[in-house]
Parts: C-alpha cells; structure tokens; sequence
C-alpha cells in the first residue's frame, strides 16, 4: 500500500467546525473572505456553516447570508450543515442542495450535540431524505463519535456498525464520514474501522473522515483512513476549531499539514499550498481564533519546499 | 498492512537528542534519575548520551560519569553516540559496548554536524569497527539527514543508498537507521525509502527510523516505517529536543505520543504509559527544556483510557 498513488479530495470545514468554535461571532463579510480564498486556493469541496438555531450557536445567526453569497458557485461542491429537518428545509428552501446531516454513534453525545436521542435523529434524517427525494444524492451524513465518546469514552464497533445500516437504509445514495470528534481515535483503528464498515455498504459508497489532533494522531489517522479506500479527508486551514459539545477537544487535523502529508508523498489534492497557507495565516490572525497548524510555523520557505 | 499486529521496540534518546538541547548543563543526578524512571517504565533501549568533545557539546561532559554509573545494567540495551573513533576509543574504554556512530547523507549536514566529510566520517567508522573487532556486531549506524538536509533541502534517495552501501561494506553486522534529522520527511516517502535501502542490505538487517515532530509528520512517519518493516522508533519522552545543528528543528517525535500510536492499535511495545508520562513530566519540568507533547496535554485519565 505505501506505493499508491493517485488522490485526495480534502474538504475544508473551517467556516463550519472552525468559525463555530469562536465565541465572538466574526463580521459576516470576513467569513465570505476567508471561505472566498480558500476555494481561490483550489478546495473543491468545503463546508459554509450550519443551518442551525442562532440560540444553539450564534456564531451561525448569518448563515442564510453566507449561503446567498455562495448560491450556484460552480467548479466546487459547497455544503452546509444541519442538525435536523427544520435546518434542512431552511437549507432547501433558500436554494442549497448540498446538505451534511450530523448524528452521532453515542447516545451521551447525540444528546449533548443536538438534543435528541439517535432514533430520534434518525427519524429526522428520514425526513430529511422525505424531502430531498433523491435517497439523499447530495446528502453526507456525518457519524459523530465513531470512535470516541467525550462523555463515555471508547465507542464499541457494532454501535458503530448498527447507526451506519440504519442511516444506510434510510439514506442509500447518501455519502457517508466516520468521524473523530475527540480526535481519541489512533491510525490502525481507524483503518480497520473503515474497512469494515465500508465493508458493511455498497462498493461504490464515497466515504470520508472527519480527524482532530487533540491526542497527535491527525495526520496519521488521515493517511490510514485514505489507505483504506477513503477519499475524502476533512481538516480546518490552520487547524482552527474544536467542538464546543466535546470537552477538551482541540482543532480539526490542519488542512495545510494533511496537504503536506499527502502532496509529499504524491498524492494530488489540486489544492495550492502557498495560498492555503495565506488563507490559514488570515483564519490565524481572527481574534479568539484557536488554531493548531505545524506547517504555518516552520519558515514559509521550507513548508513549500524541500 | 492495516491488519498487522505484533510489536515495536521504542528506543529512547531525550538523554541524548533531548539533553543536548537544553543550553545550561543539567545536574548529573538529575539526568540519570530520569533515565533511570524510564527504564522503570519499560524502556529496554536508550541512548545515555554522546561521547563528544565537551568544547562541542558541553551538556555531555558527565558522559563518562552517567555510563559508569549504568555499565553492565541487565534487562536494556544501553547504547552511547560517538562522533568519531576517538570517542568511541573513550567509550570501549570506559567499558562500554554498545555505540551508535552518526554520519550525514548530506555533506553541507556531516561538516556542520562533526566537521568532517562524509568520506572522512566512513574513515572514523571503519577505525571504529576495526577497533570494537566483530564486524560491528554491537554497533548502530545512524544515517543523519537521509531525506531532507537543513542546509541543502530534499536529500536524493540515491545518496542515501550510496553511503549505506559503504557502512555496510565497513560494517556489516551493524543495525542502522534512516533519520530524518529535519522532520520534513513525509510518511509515505518514509515507507518507500525504507523499504528501497533495506532491499540493499542482508535480510536479517535490523534497522531503525528517527524522526522529529517538526512539520507535524512525527506520528505518522513512524507508523509508516513500522510498515515497511523497521523494528525499532526512536523517540524522545516529552518531546524534548532538536538538533542544534539542524536549525529550525523541533523536538524529537514524543515517545508517549509513538506509544498512543502503536498500543492503541494492538502493537505491543512494552512500556507502561503511566510511568512514561511521569517520567515525561519530569523533562519536562527541566529548566530551559522545549517539550511538545499531545498526551501529556490531554488530561491523563484520557490519555491512559478511552
């Protein structure tokens, strides 16, 4: 395996998972300037933010805005989040078709996140599906905690596998990612994991994997994820964000060090670095911003040359 | 590969690369409780220090002290570095056995590193090998600088082949180790370069791979190697360290952090993770030591449990 070669799609969730965990809503207009950048940088693929309730998290109170911004951009797959079918009809009826729907494996953290039981969420996702009327075509569905659980830590595999044949029946078409939401989760497991849920679908399923760095693992798990057969990798430029529902937890995995991991190695990501790096810098110079990036502190020269 | 299991031996040197870089000299006591508490944990391999010039490295002019206060302890392997033959003289002397012998691929690297030529550095290995009389049986060749060079940036694989195949021809019963000596290597170059040079040595070579943290590929260099067939990870509990020669370089890759990596997914190393994080607080509570550490930052009921 250490011979592949090929790609990786890596999709960018700073304006998502990284904006959301800054107590201080930022300037909409900055928002816009920031995600405008790095689709200027080549990402294909990012997530704006979340259709969610400004009294769960206000840092999202523009979402509608920075949606209309972003409405019909071509050459990208631009998504948002929602947490339940009332965000998803927002979401649709203001035009958006790319949807993420997040449900977590763990019961303790499906409450803590977005106040319901899994079957619960579960039945919002069937509604969900209802109203898009494509089996969830241009649907992911985020399975949080599929490793770790902040409140009752190892999440057992069968759990793991019992959420995604449920989600799979009620989404078949749907996009799926494993994530690590305590960044907890090490690379073996994470490749042995995949393979045997990836196992459990349909061979032409498009997975990805959602990684923090809290416990150093990030790039790691990333490239054992994508030797598994994953094709998209989530990180945040700068490895700004955390989860503001899981305690302790530090950013998303930097994009810019997964670049440099999979980029060095021949793995094409069609993303720029230098740009990238410049569109971390400005995502690191937020005030209130956390952020947790090994290449932005090397000297710039040597992150974009051996 | 995903599915391998089995074990790794852990080598530490935060007595060796670490101490080294903590400018002010410690106190003799202090370096040999700490490796003394990591040899409590479990660590059968360790690099005591370096028997060098003390105008060079004057943080190693205990050496002769801390090895004879070591010598002929059973259950680890106890290793010294030694620059050239006359510390190794000082060491054989000293009744000590097992050496490591440090040569760079990069020519700009071995002068600033030992002030000599790479051509003149084989010369001192092979005084060296004749001296210690078995082939070099008792002996580690540590290629510095075999993918990326602080001075002159990528190092060609060819080079890298080109100096092995001359200490194996000086020395061939040695164990050696590819070292990334900038942590600008990447995993899956990590893997392809390891598995290229170990099919120009004997089968049975035993071979090793040290790596830094610096551009966030620590982790996940080691674990490619690991897959490629190299037995032993070098690493430093804490983090602590660099190479002052190497400027920009950050510590060596955290043992802890190797340890989360392999016995989370089931490759045994061992160590005990709660003596190695006690003995990585100690470093780090070293005046003037730089440390970069995940677990220790994680709270450690976590960083034992998930």
């Amino acid at each position: 395996m250490t011979h592949r070669s090929g790609s990786v799609t890596l999709l960018e969730v700073a304006p998502r998972d990284g904006f959301q965990s800054i107590a201080a809503p930022l300037p909409t207009g900055e928002k816009i300037a920031i995600a405008e950048r790095l689709l200027d940088a080549g990402v294909t693929r990012m997530e704006l933010g979340s259709f969610v309730s400004p009294k769960a998290i206000p840092q999202m109170a523009d979402m509608a805005e920075i949606a209309a911004h972003f409405k019909g951009r071509e050459g990208c797959r631009l998504s948002v989040l929602v947490p339940n079918a009332k965000g998803a009809s927002l979401a649709l009826a203001g035009g958006y078709r790319d949807l993420v729907f997040v449900v977590s494996v763990s019961e303790a953290h499906n409450r803590n996140n977005v106040r319901q039981s899994v079957a619960q969420s579960l039945d919002q996702l069937r509604a969900i599906v209802a109203e898009m009327g494509d089996g969830g075509e241009r649907l992911r569905v985020d399975l949080a905690t599929s490793f770790d659980c902040p409140f009752t830590g190892a999440v057992p595999l069968d759990a793991v596998r019992r959420v995604f044949a449920e989600a799979l029946s009620i989404a078949p078409k749907a996009e799926f990612a494993l994530c690590d939401t305590t960044g907890r989760a090490d690379p073996l497991t994470v490749a042995r994991r995949f393979e045997t849920v990836m196992a459990d679908g349909p061979a032409d399923a498009v997975w990805a994997f959602h990684g923090h760095d809290t416990f150093g693992m990030g790039v790691a798990n990333a490239l054992f994820a994508h030797s598994a057969g994953v094709s998209i990798i989530e990180g945040a430029a700068g490895g700004l964000g955390g989860c503001p529902f899981a305690p302790g937890a530090t950013g998303n995995t930097a994009t810019e060090d997964l670049h440099f991991a999979f980029e060095e190695g021949g793995i094409a990501t069609g993303i720029d670095r230098e740009r990238l790096l410049a569109a971390a810098d400005r995502i690191a110079a937020l005030p209130g911003g956390k952020t947790a990036s090994h290449l932005r502190n090397v000297p710039r020269k040597r992150a974009l040359a051996g």
